[in-house]
């Protein structure tokens, strides 16, 4: 039995980060599918795993249960030591962007990827508000990352990963995500971490491809 | 002069959480006006204060400029040593609502009482889709407090703080928060602390009433 246990699904970026951190700091793990296009899986999950109803859940070695793939991140940095901000002053600016991914970075793409790129939805008017949100996020990550390699001083940290979570899906959400030079750049930096993977590579999903 | 500035703007409920712990904690502190309804005044702020646009942005007694209200509380919070978790585990449960009110419970609240509240926009598939986050998130958070004074512990924290960003606004956002009797008890909780205030008392407004 692995020491972790990460309930999640592969479609969900959030969950990603957290499976992305611990197999980036080579923590003994395993993933718990919950398919969440199954009633009965999701009801169970919630029944017996989270009340809330919300995805990732890790499940830590003492059977404890963490929510909220934020405070996950800053849980496993703290156990392991990893992905650590270097100082008081960078620890201020991670948790600054950890909050304004989890406010602005990864909601609006989040939202508009599950829609239109898994759902097919046609446009509509809350697909356009969602994208101009999401451009408005990309843009200041963007501008942020001229001239740096990593989003918090010169190392990559929880942050980072945090921000990474569905910077890899490829599903067409009608979302140029080109434009952002800055933004592919430093997510190929981040690919190149050791044991670095795709997140269907880390975690079971529901949806085949061809589907 | 004061020691801390805030730049800020009445309407909006992520500049009250700042304000209102400056003003529970006794901090010496000012207001500063951004008035964001006005272009002028908001490309200003872009170029002077902060190019990213968002408030509240609160200037430290040393000059530095914090931006994202959750980590603006965190390290009020470190600075004065009040409303602070009590424990390692209660540090993990604030970091964890704060995330979730930055996640969740603030912004689809938010902004569907700034579309329908403020704007008086009439109902449209994004309002709707804006409620039923809303109706997800506030339920949530109405089951948690089940047998609870605050959201974490036995005594007010800044997961608190945050999360009451918008619970005294009165503009009408057709959303009907009294179906969530323990958020209402919650709010009357916090309102009773020594030194709380209405936003409106706290901070200036770009729109008057009967505006």
């Amino acid at each position: 039995m692995s020491v972790y246990k990460l309930y999640c699904r592969g479609e969900s970026g959030n969950c990603y980060k957290v499976a992305l951190m611990l197999n980036l700091v080579g923590a003994d793990w395993e993933s718990e599918f919950v398919d969440f296009f199954n009633p009965d899986s999701k009801a169970a999950f919630i029944h017996t795993v989270n009340p809330q109803g919300e995805l990732p859940v890790l499940q830590r070695p003492d059977g404890k249960l963490l929510t909220q793939s934020g405070a996950i991140l800053d849980y496993l940095s703290r156990a392991t030591g990893r992905f650590a901000p270097a100082s008081d002053e960078d620890r201020q600016e991670v948790l600054r962007w950890l909050l304004f991914d989890n406010h602005r970075f990864t909601p609006a793409f989040a939202t508009l990827r599950f829609m239109v790129g898994i759902r097919g939805a046609e446009e509509n008017q809350l697909t356009g508000y969602l994208r101009a949100q999401a451009q408005a996020a990309y843009e200041i990550v963007d501008a942020h990352l001229a001239g740096r390699r990593f989003m918090v001083g010169d190392a990559p940290t929880v942050a980072d990963i945090s921000m990474a979570g569905y910077l890899y899906y490829d599903e067409d959400a009608r979302f140029d995500r080109l434009q952002f030079a800055n933004v592919q750049a430093w997510a190929g930096r981040i690919s190149e971490l050791p044991r670095w993977k795709h997140p269907y590579e880390l975690m079971p999903r529901a949806i085949r491809e061809g589907n």
